[in-house]
């Protein structure tokens, strides 16, 4: 069993997602967001890295799944947006974490099977899925849906590598 | 007496400074580069966060400056800063330095007594404020004069704050 941590951070709102993956069923632990209080940077990274750090020694998960960011809306955006992102995962790679980053299209294509699916069909997939009661917000949701494609991917590099022991290993 | 760290973060090499300021004088400790590996993100920010751990556990500086960066080159280029400057400063906060920004305008006014000064003249004057007995390295020199910009303003602060404390106080 893997548990994997999924996070779609951002400088307002970062959302975090955590589920469980063992041979091929993916189980919800737990997912929320991080609301940042306006005003100083200092203050909001201190938040973001403590509230995963956090998550990170509460659940204990062993692989960060990220969305990848390829194009910002402005330079200023993208900085914001960054340092968001560098205090998120620092507090990952500190505790050992194995980290994957995954572009918005393959994060969809994974979940809805389309990689142009808008939010709310991320929203729906997620909690059938994960069988939620209720679709989870949607920066929770987004946080989820990349834990849920690395989990997939994974799950599909497990097989080939088991294949591939298989058929280097013993059992030949 | 206090201790201040400088940093110049880069997604390529980050440079640091740590002078001590006691009084109006101001000393140097020690500077230099983190200079980060082409490849994986996760590893560039670990390495970041961890070297600049290592930094304040190893010098105890109380405070952080920072440059603040108002026009990145490109949205690309900004992300990957963000995460740079990110992943410098988390650190830092977690440890409870208190963290200040200064545009590099400031910087290179307080440092050089004009804002428009060039990376030659930064280094020129961190070597002659600091009575080092070469020039340090383009980027160690940048955050160098962050630590010292940052030295300026405080002292100025300090002396502010004595004055209305006199003023306010007992002896009045």
């Amino acid at each position: 069993m893997a548990i994997i941590l999924g996070i779609d951070p951002g400088s307002q709102k970062t959302g975090f997602g955590i589920i469980s993956t063992l041979n091929g069923k993916n189980s919800y632990i737990t997912s929320g967001v991080i609301r940042l209080p306006k005003g100083a940077l200092p203050e909001r990274l201190r938040i973001i890295a403590e509230s995963v750090a956090e998550l990170v020694e509460l659940h204990g998960p062993t692989e960060l799944s990220v969305e990848q960011v390829f194009l910002a809306k402005s330079a200023d955006a993208a900085l914001k947006l960054g340092q968001a992102r560098g205090a998120a995962i620092v507090p990952c790679v500190l505790r050992g974490l194995e980290v994957s980053e995954y572009s918005a299209r393959q994060i969809k294509q994974s979940v809805v099977g389309t990689g142009a699916a808008d939010k709310a069909q991320v929203q729906h997939m997620v909690k059938a899925l994960l069988k939620l009661p209720g679709a989870p917000q949607e920066d929770a949701a987004d946080a989820l849906a990349a834990a849920l494609c690395h989990a997939h991917t994974r799950e599909g590099l497990v097989r080939v590598v088991g294949a591939t022991a298989i058929r280097r290993g013993r059992l030949r």
